[in-house]
């Protein structure tokens, strides 16, 4: 007997699975739609050097690599690959189709990815994301049209309790160098800092030792970010007294005033701020403006990103719901001529845990199979049930048909455990005199209606649940 | 400068393409709920042992096979491949879930599959299934219901001038034996029956001969299949007269009697006729009776099938959209015990190609990206214009908004080009007045409303085109 579980890391997906998945997936979609955004799709499998070195060294050991095929298979050689992520395929395609793409692209992508990960609660080998990016403009409007779009999806699911952290990757720099810390330290110095939180300011310095940076620089980027964090700590709690539509919008200031202070000269650090400052203006009265929260110890992994950066948390959940951020130079080593770019990916996964967990699913989606099941009276009868079926679903009823003559109690019963509501019988009586007797399941009435409003009666017993 | 076309054999998927995919796919899956069938999911990544040998030596050499990683990558072996079809990871999932999965399991499942087939015109190594299947039961009950619900959706798609073609396993091995061709070689009378049109009799005689097949036993063969021709073309043109609504009604019964006749006393040749007129018996008020026509030299090239088999031809068109059949013990292959098993497989590409060809798609779906896009006045107004589209999108309007304070007229002339039918402009006086001003692109008519009815007005814009 062969295995039947589902690979490693993989996960079949039950009528109930899918019924979930694609109501998210439904919502995002129409949510991006309406910002303007446009579907995209790129194959699973890609050219192996389309992939390689996009991801850092980490990511090349975790993409599925295709062997080689026919006479070649036994080379072990590999020359395609599993896709690892939707963006690095979007620079792919936007350099191959620029001629016939518009000016300012904007797509939206919804597809699964795969990563030879360790497995582990809520981490999958493969699994979706939620893609939407727009190419082509430089400008902050980019950004603040992302962070509302995935402000509406996230609230269009029901979410309410979320914040939309931003950071700037020329803000980390900048920071980094006025503290003193040396270039090929940044790094190393924003893995030790990111535990600031759980290891305290003695654990960080211990790690900043251990790593090889100067004790005086990293007591310069301590002391900043620990006097950021008591300022940031007051102040949210005025605003949010203040303010309640705005909660973070007296602490984005002053933290955004001191960040401005701190990288002082530097110039990349200084364009930073202010497209920050952009971004939290053009958002004041956007879904996102209440949900934008400076976060300068924000990091994400990805090297391509090269300006704002943003990630979504949700109150008491560790982890995050998406992020994303500016990557102007990706579509540039594809096609030798860099286009501007920003985008943002929410997790599918990791939103319908949470979703599940927290009972965020409409009742309506634990949907029956049908809306009624045609039984079956007797084998001279079989062709009129399946008759009766396809007037049903003609007038737009979901009709199931028992495959077999068994007995009708028995046929009943399977229906009940199937949560179909009713059933239609076609007995001698009943065909005879040109009716159907219509069940329902739930209250054990039996109605014998006309054939030709037996439709007309199941909708209307639909309707009225 | 990297490689930016899609790896060989495989497509990018632009906004219209997608569009198209996703109308098509829409129309099946409601086509198919309406029957009753659950969707299900299954991982793009199967253990390469669950694919290996399920699909005979050719299907092995086009399996996608995946590296084993980490340390072992260097080994050059793989231990996943890349779903095949939908029907072996179907045998799997109920294998595993046999506890879970109701007595009859009616299930669709619309995902792509990869094949390192040589690519050619309309053939791609990433392709779209369309897959139906009911688990559970041996009634032809199930068999009429498939070929039903399989013409639903391609009426519900436009087609109008396609045919079921009908034969069984049984039948088709009760045919050979009576011929008193060996078991040994029916695959290879099957392969050159097949050409009997193109090579007509004298070249089939010839492969029969090249291919080791006793020259009595073929010329048996070949007798019955030529009587059997001549009698259903005349048979067919009475038919086609005398019954428009069912063009193959009178052939279908010639034919099967004649094959009922010729298998004789060959059981399971005998329980293959019973079968064919069982589902024709069923079918002939159902939306497939009057697309149903017997071919008794269908064979289909799979090997897992045991009983009916069906194929969808297109007038005019060579190949198929579709086909399925009956396949008893491939679940058995998985779990030890054997499930009655029967589908139906609609080819996305083709049935994508021929709709594209024959002009079939809604000019509605040539879609423009947004509704109305929004434009930007100058550096000061962003903010309001970022507003004014989130309150449209609110209304249900698809509302773009252009990223960059250029002239006005650049940026009208770039909403033309892309398709969107009007635009919104909030200039010093709009803002000043708390108004909007509206052109259509077409007509060049300019409207200005009051900022709270700007929605209603473009909605009904947009109702009017």
């Amino acid at each position: 007997m062969a295995k039947t579980q589902p690979a490693r890391g993989m996960r079949d997906f039950l009528p109930a699975d899918v019924r979930r998945r694609e109501y998210v997936i439904r919502i995002i979609k129409q949510v991006y739609e309406r910002y303007g955004f446009e579907p995209l799709e790129t194959p699973a499998v890609e050219n192996i050097e389309t992939l390689m070195g996009k991801y850092g060294e980490e990511g090349n050991q975790l993409i599925f690599k295709i062997l080689k095929r026919g006479e070649h298979e036994s080379t072990g050689q590999a020359d395609l690959a599993l896709r690892y992520d939707l963006t690095v395929p979007l620079a792919r395609v936007v350099a191959e189709y620029r001629n016939d793409l518009p000016k300012f692209f904007k797509r939206y992508q919804i597809q699964p990815v795969w990563r030879a990960d360790r497995p582990a609660r809520g981490r999958f080998r493969e699994f979706y994301q939620c893609d939407v990016d727009a190419l082509g403009s430089p400008s902050m409007v980019v950004e603040a049209e992302l962070c509302s779009a995935a402000t509406s999806a996230l609230e269009a699911l029901g979410f309410t309790d979320f914040a939309i952290r931003l950071n700037h990757r020329a803000v980390l720099t900048g920071v980094l160098e006025s503290s003193g810390i040396e270039p090929a330290k940044h790094t190393d110095a924003l893995v030790a800092l990111d535990k600031l939180d759980k290891i305290g300011r003695e654990g960080v310095g211990k790690e900043f030792e251990a790593r090889g940076i100067d004790s005086e620089a990293g007591a310069r980027l301590l002391d900043f970010f620990e006097g950021l964090a008591r300022v940031e700590q007051s102040v949210t709690k005025i605003g949010t007294e203040l303010k309640a539509d705005a909660p973070h919008e007296a602490a984005n200031l002053v933290v955004l005033d001191r960040l401005t202070e701190f990288v002082g000269g530097h110039v990349a650090g200084t364009r930073g701020t202010d497209e920050l400052r952009q971004i939290l203006e053009l958002s004041r009265t956007t879904r996102a403006g209440r949900r934008l929260k400076i976060d300068p110890s924000l990091a994400r992994g990805l090297s391509y990103y090269t300006g704002a950066i943003m990630e979504i948390s949700v109150a008491d959940l560790p982890g995050s719901l998406g992020g994303g951020g500016r990557y102007d130079n990706l579509v540039g080593m594809f096609s030798g001529q860099n286009v501007p770019a920003c985008g943002f990916s929410l997790g599918l996964e990791r939103i319908i845990v949470v979703m599940t967990e927290r009972g965020m699913f409409p009742d309506s989606l634990v949907s029956a199979p049908a809306d009624v099941m045609v039984t079956i009276w007797n084998a001279e009868s079989i062709a009129d049930s399946l008759r009766l079926a396809d007037e049903l679903r003609e007038q737009g009823l979901r009709a199931d048909v028992y495959p077999e003559a068994d007995k009708l109690g028995k046929q009943f019963k399977y229906a009940a455990t199937r949560g179909i509501p009713t059933v239609a019988v076609l007995g001698d009586d009943e065909r005879a005199q040109g009716n159907v007797s219509i069940k329902n399941l739930k209250s054990g009435v039996q109605t014998t209606v006309g054939r030709a409003e037996a439709a007309e009666h199941l909708l209307k017993n639909r309707a009225t649940g």
